[in-house]
């Protein structure tokens, strides 16, 4: 039997399926707040029957935190593990709200009809993308399309403090040959794509000391050390004049991007002045000969996310301060080591003191880079399948942040990572209004069943 | 009759001296806050009393805040008006204090006998050395030392907003050959010294405005301009490597100091080490080929006094701001113009702006430098009566920070003046636990009877 059937009954089953996800949205999981305990275990219970339902055998797993679902189903070829979560992020400013956030409806939008309420993008649509993919399958064929593994998190917007240990007590149950992961997004929100390339992230908070109190600038003004001006030198000292970071070593483990990689990122329909000018801006600020793209995706960084010191209220104070600080932060790529970077950093810092000043540091986290390997078996395929679907040639592309848990399931279980979402950019998660469009929805289920259709082929 | 009796008088009268100011440190004239406003009064009112006692026809004159002091008497020779101010700081935090602020004490220190309660030293105390000195020559000789005009003030710790318009309007009145200010300390707590340098003051406040909203270091890292980094390549570069600043034009009307002025500050006992120890310090951090004192009392600086700008708060966020902020001020000297440097420091801000970034700039103020002319007849007869007193030769000294009143002088009166004060480093003006020492009030006395037997002769 051919896809087509598993295709049409999608479609066919699209409204009766748009149901069911509005059912899961109205349940308020979430995850930060302790009020909404009770939600998130409920939602793990919906999912569990609803797992239930299309054959799988699937529980609720106690953490110390909120619960995992685990499911299973037997079946031959390849080993594949989903990944999604089932909470949502809290809803305030609720009166940005157009509607209540857990009284999902689906609207008719001038872009099409979009899933509106908490959860409907991050991440209760695109995980129920998979399962409404594996009941289609399961009504046409009357099997589920292999050996599949369902795992799904409800601490995901809460830093996942259960997730580590969890895979590490289970790592013999949940090891499979890849990892499906659906928490992205479209590529322009048009174009399928798979990320491959992940930045890692290293947090840094300096604090310069000079004199031992604040002092008058009257008195002391042009005779003694000022941490301000101090730490302002070696902040502007960490970049050169062609934006390039001037820490000893930074550069180590940066991999030159490969030509078949640049080859398709020039392919890609980048909006380079819609990107840039949708915050106000109008041309790229890093290294001067990189791409838009490159520098996002493929090129490290090190930004400073917060600076203070002195007297910053109403007014003025003519004091020279004791001390500065600064949060800086670095995005990693290839085999950049974080501990690495974070020693060559203090080791540059403290370097650029002058007499009288001294500095104390504080981490503040560190992951490295995640780079998919693209040679496992599933990544060809599923981007044949995405691209037949869309009608767009799928793309390996990067992303500027960070998502752990793909090099949580290299680290922890030792398998490969596939990323693969259908979120737009104006889907709004996190912020008031979230919505879903019909289309991602859609055609996502349509996408996984392809998908699938090939990795058990 | 030689100036031997009314030291001796001085002495003599003391323990009385000492019990007079004791009364006046008992009203709480705390200018700022409108809960002593009837306290302030009462101040003015005991002053009146105390001048008539002494022979001037002094009145209370009304302003729209606190009242001044205005007194006069006729004499032969020149006309010296003598400026002082009966208002004190706010005693916060009062769990500091030794003792209740407002009921002062002579206490025994280890230094000696010290007066200790609000505004001893600043500015009740030193206000009344003159006074005394008055009283003691009226005492020996019948008749006060010659024409003087007291001008005393209620309003200095709070910014002096009377001040201008009530020099303006009395401009005729309170005109006279110099002024004498005491207001200020002994150099180094034991040299007798006449400020003849003040600094001037410039606050600019600066926001560099990048994107047009807070971004995701994740998505917009690299490739976006982070205005923080932006903020501090500017701070950086006002200086050179030398330590001067490089703002076009900066050191226009900057003065060498003259040979004779540079060759009295050689002569000064002036602990640097222990200047910069104090704080923390043991490296005069300014321009390379200056002593400290020059940097402190003859240079011009540019300081940051505050920075912010990102996320400040406890813990990480991966913000790329939309804006950055500091507070910057100089210190000015000679004939440096506050307006043009205001306009040379926007100017040369705005050319080191990137692309897409724009600035906002805020004046907090400007006061041009002071310079006393030390041709004025009044200044060498001062220094030689306070180097007999003192046994130590007076010094013309600078100050490193601004005090207007001087200006105020020049610009509204057209008068010379000349600033001879007796505090001390520890007197803890402004803080708990303020104190002037017996020797300040005595030696001051004594200073001031000399100087008026030098300067009405």
């Amino acid at each position: 039997m051919s896809i087509n059937a598993v295709l049409d009954k999608i479609d066919a089953d699209l409204p009766a399926a748009t149901d069911r996800l509005l059912d899961l949205l109205r349940i308020p999981s979430i995850s930060t707040d302790p009020a909404f305990k009770a939600d998130c275990d409920r939602a793990a219970d919906w999912l569990v029957a609803e797992l239930q339902s299309l054959g799988f055998a699937a529980s609720k797993r106690p953490t110390p935190g909120h619960p995992m679902v685990v499911a299973h189903c037997a079946g031959d070829g390849p080993h594949v593990l989903f990944y999604g979560h089932y909470d949502v992020q809290p809803v305030d400013p609720l009166n940005l709200w157009d509607r209540d956030p857990f009284d999902p409806q689906v609207e008719d939008g001038p872009a099409g009809k979009v899933i509106r309420g908490r959860g409907s993008s991050d991440d209760k649509g695109q995980l129920m993308t998979f399962l409404e993919a594996c009941r289609a399958w399961k009504a046409v064929h009357g099997t589920l399309p292999g050996r599949i593994t369902v795992f799904l998190e409800g601490e995901e917007e809460s830093g996942s403090p259960s997730l580590i240990p969890f895979m590490q007590e289970n790592a013999a149950e949940l090891r499979a040959d890849v990892a499906l992961i659906c928490d992205t997004g479209l590529f322009e929100s048009k174009n399928p794509a798979i990320v491959t390339m992940l930045r890692g992230l290293l947090g840094e908070e300096v604090t310069v000391h000079g004199p031992n109190k604040d002092l008058h600038s009257g008195m002391y003004g042009g005779a003694a050390i000022n941490p301000i001006r101090v730490l302002s030198r070696i902040i502007a000292g960490l970049h050169d004049a062609t934006g390039r970071i001037t820490v000893p070593g930074f550069y180590d483990g940066v991999p030159e991007l490969s030509d078949e990689m640049r080859a398709q990122w020039q392919g890609l329909a980048f909006d380079h002045a819609r990107f840039l000018g949708d915050v106000g801006l109008s041309v790229p600020a890093g290294e001067a000969d990189r791409t838009p793209l490159e520098m996002l995706w493929s090129r490290p960084t090190c930004e400073v996310n917060g600076i203070w010191g002195g007297y910053t209220g109403e007014g003025f104070k003519t004091v020279l301060p004791a001390e500065a600080h600064a949060k800086i932060s670095f995005r990693l790529v290839g085999q950049q080591d974080p501990f690495a970077i974070r020693e060559a950093f203090r080791t540059y810092v403290t370097s650029q003191l002058p007499a009288d000043c001294s500095v104390e540091f504080k981490g503040h986290g560190n992951s490295p880079a995640g780079q998919m390997s693209v040679d496992n078996f599933a990544f060809e395929p599923a981007r044949a399948a995405l691209t037949e679907e869309w009608g767009i040639a799928a793309a390996y592309v990067g992303c500027g942040g960070s998502i752990p848990i793909a090099g949580y399931f290299k680290t922890y279980l030792d398998m490969d990572a596939m990323l693969i979402g259908f979120g737009k950019d104006n889907d709004q998660i996190h912020s008031p209004n979230e919505k879903y469009d019909m289309e991602s929805f859609h055609k996502g289920i349509r996408s996984w069943a392809r998908v699938l259709d090939r990795l058990m082929a």
